[in-house]
């Protein structure tokens, strides 16, 4: 069986490594690429806008044909920004077809907060409900039965996962949360503003929206529901002089309350994620290291005690387990097929 | 006048960066240049060894010379490794130089701590005992009259000057700081280690010695004098793919019984370093990145209130405001120089 | 059917991409891994080298054990440092095993030249005799039946695929031909050298063994036979601050005796790389950028006509085309598997 | 004495390493920073566009006010884009102030010439026959009363200190000089364009402008009046992943008719810069490298002889040599000032 997928929003950092994987997919086939339909650009090769596809895929993207769709896809990748998603996802749901969304759109289900963050009022509150948020290590069953589903953002990945395991165990002050978190550039998508210009990222490196971030309230959103208790993160992002990867150095605080049963904190990690097949528990007192995980699937995570606090360093690839390849991950979840096909 | 300097540990990169400096500033005659006396390459050609001193600073760096430093110099710079300085500095003394030491020989009062996290015994406790830590905005006065000067590490001068003004009003938690710390690679000094390698660094970011750093200790110290209570920072460095720069999130939880006096931070730092020709405050709401002190002694720092809590980032340039040009402003002042002379 | 592979040197650069290639590739079982026995490290479990490989591919890297190769392997890749790898394919081919050799040890026909650039006697004359050049492009139908195969070098990979048309066809001037050479810093191995350290390649570029590198010989020895005529390059080589790719720029001076018959080169080229999979020749006035190729077994061809002059400029991934993936591609013909498994 | 210095075109990469050089200089008070007048952020503090001046320069940049210029100033330095020099030029030459105009408006006396590579009709043909090409090594004398100071473009500066002195002499075919040019991306100026973008840049490298870019003409120009015959070079220029310097790798053939008199080369290019402060050739066999020279006012040279045909390399820092500190030293012979004031 082959899946027919096609990908709106094809021209932009995760649109592109999309197609990458899905070309390696042994059970796929892109059947159609589209952008967002207000590109000034027009149709265009997409092996002409990424020249290393060429003689690998050279469709042409164009704006979107809802009856061509309705004929040749069984599922739809929405590669797009950030409100533009839900602009086209109830005309797919409604079209029968499946969607895995990239962007932000169906991932917070308060849409006061969404609007806060997001500077936009959200416009598919019904689909919003029900849609399934992608997280395969903590919601592996409702994706299962996904029609809609919220793929994560790249920073709550690595976030979610670095502390599942102590805020499902209430192991940790819910309040004493501090994550500096640093990620490569495509992190930003592909935005032609003067701070993402060569000159403006080598050799520097920089803090931006302290404690102000749109992720913190979709990894609070999660935390909070993995933990029952109101958990507000305090989050601050940088951004690396690198094209992929992030790296989160998380500090939290001891419950004093609880007792840890387990030897140690790595025997419960690899205990609460035992069988899983992208995550990676370090030995007790090693680190993790971008390295480790570029252009993987992976989320590698070490973690140490230090008494009355802990700290744990998660690393993922932002575009991939970030984006990209936890989309596909999902998708293959979505359709029965091995979760590691075509991811390793 | 002209100060007759002589370097020792000339070809590492504190020295290279020292002698840059040095053939700049105004007042100086660099009469000498010398390895640590262990190196198997024996007597070189500085601008053999750094080409782009070529017709510049052509002077041979050879082993330490008693008798010409005795006739020659003033003021000797010991840039070596670590443990190395101890074995020099006492001569130097008796010989009536003054001495300003780039290592860590002569930052830690207390011996057994130094042990601890140099792994070697302390070899000239009497000097130690009257050495100055040369931190020129916390202890101008007494950098006048040194003999033998410890110039600070590269962390402890950026996170002492970031947190001086609240730990000297006693506004914080002591136990509370928590330093998340970047640095680039030149950081760690010449080291020809695999670690080093362009192959490992480029594209990859990691944590090193976390929480178990050396410069923890000399942190705690001098926060623990500021403040008159003990601290004991949480202290996790990271390795940026970058030469140069430092930047530090700083994450502190305010002390709930002080009343802050000043409308806001922002006055309070700037109140605090009134005066200081290399600190530099951000206005409210903007924090510095490493480019704005790049290849300059300067420390910028930006902070921001968020209730209970308070987050600090502070940037400097790890080889000059850490290292090298430091150690000049330290000259300057210990000779009634213009304290800003060669540097701006 | 799986192809049973050993790997002896699979813990340098070639050989970590030779076990993710292989790890991707339908009809591959790696079997073993080896060092090359002389390694002071010892038995190492390969993902303990590679942090990456984890939970991938956990073999233990240890020295060769010729009785485990003759009952396990079918076929055994070499990544070893020039002058290592003639120690080892006499006994492996004696076993009756297929031997890819990714050194240069089995490239040069004429072994003056070869001791001349590689320092060394040859020590295995009576195979290199019978040794198969592996430029599938051009030497396709005698690797099909090869049993020890010579993985051409990187630089000479792109420089023939760059130049193969217009030499095969006689429309240069033999002694007019400069390639000016780039490359990333994996093209020189792990070395744990000074010159590789970040510090010193970050921010940097130069020449190094101007007219005098090794790979000049391979390039003329192949174009020497291709166009029937003694064929001496001038070459010069850089080191660029990437990890992966070369790219480069080709002068030539045209035959003033030949006629060219096609309309155009463009087109000349495209009919000499007809069919080709892994050959994509740029249209008219576009050249090729190492992104164009990174991470790929492609090799890009851009090609221009000045008059008297043309100028052609190619790039590979150094890496791949120009070692690993070449490598893997002369497999998948050796053993008559389609000549793109596991590469596209 | 202290000239009066403006600057216009001050929030440009050149105009930024400007304000940088004349901080540092003895001799010189900037009084005034200007736009182009076009700009569309009007009146910026110039700290504020560069946070690294604050408290060191802290002026206002604003649209050109002719009376203040005419009061305050003696000396305009002409930071601005190529064909909009020319527009500010002839006024500032009536006001009676000297001009150093670092844009390719004066450059070539060949208007018909320059429109093609300019792509617009030249507006000022009258200063454009009396303006001084500003290259001290080759034209010292007339820079000494120079009113109109045309500062040399990046890439020829290092084009024709390289080739000079063969080219004077008459030792190379002028017809055979190809010129393989590097150089790191700030020779661009700051474009906000997609091609440089970190993503696009970082790990990526290639050719542009292929045998067109319009500094040929410019090397064309000087190296045929120097000597006496009509030079015309192959040259490609390529973009290198760093931030500044020029590297040139050129190939010339011999003039068989030529009888070379010197020993060697190396002892031939010394005589010829003998006494240049800001020239230094290597010792045979040695090739410069970009970080020989980056952040410095020199120019270094390596050179060899391969019996018919000569490589020679040559590099600077495209932002001060090839602009910025070039123009400065320009200054100092125009004001009769020590030539390295404030570049050494």
């Amino acid at each position: 069986m082959n899946i027919k997928v096609g990908i709106i929003g094809a021209t932009g950092h995760t649109g592109e490594v999309l197609i990458e994987l899905l070309l390696n997919h042994p059970q796929v086939l892109i059947t159609h690429l589209y952008n967002s339909g207000k590109s000034s650009s027009g149709a265009q090769v997409i092996s002409d806008v990424f020249p290393k596809f060429k003689n690998r895929c050279d469709l042409i993207c164009k704006k979107p044909d809802w009856a061509e769709i309705k004929r040749d896809c069984d599922l739809i990748f929405l590669a797009l920004p950030h409100t533009v998603s839900m602009k086209f996802a109830p005309k797919l749901l409604s079209l029968g077809k499946k969607v895995i969304d990239l962007s932000a759109d169906y991932r917070l289900k308060n849409t006061v907060v969404f609007e806060k963050f997001y500077k936009a009022p959200h416009q598919d509150k019904t689909n919003l409900k029900t849609a399934t948020y992608g997280l395969p290590e903590l919601n592996r069953a409702k994706i299962k039965t996904a029609e809609l589903l919220a793929n994560p953002g790249c920073y709550p990945t690595c976030a979610i996962l670095s502390l599942a395991p102590l805020l499902a165990l209430n192991l940790v002050e819910p309040d004493s949360i501090i994550i500096d978190a640093k990620s490569g550039v495509s992190g930003a998508g592909k935005k032609l503003e003067n701070d993402f210009l060569f000159s403006e990222i080598q050799g520097d490196f920089r803090a931006y929206k302290v404690n102000v971030h749109q992720h913190a309230p979709e990894i609070n959103q999660l935390l909070s529901k993995l933990s029952g208790k109101k958990v507000e993160v305090t989050f601050v992002p940088h951004l690396l002089p690198i094209e992929r990867g992030i790296l989160e150095t998380i500090y939290v605080k001891k419950n004093p309350r609880a007792k840890l049963k387990m030897k140690n904190l790595v025997e419960l990690y690899k205990k609460f994620y035992k069988g899983e097949p992208f995550i990676r528990i370090k030995p007790e007192g090693v680190f993790p290291r971008i390295k480790d995980v570029a252009k993987t699937n992976f989320c590698d995570i070490g973690i140490k005690d230090f008494g009355q606090s802990i700290i744990i360093i998660g690393v993922i690839d932002n575009l991939l387990k970030g984006a990209s390849s936890q989309a596909v991950q999902n998708m293959n979840i979505m359709y029965k097929l091995p979760e590691t096909a075509g991811l390793l």
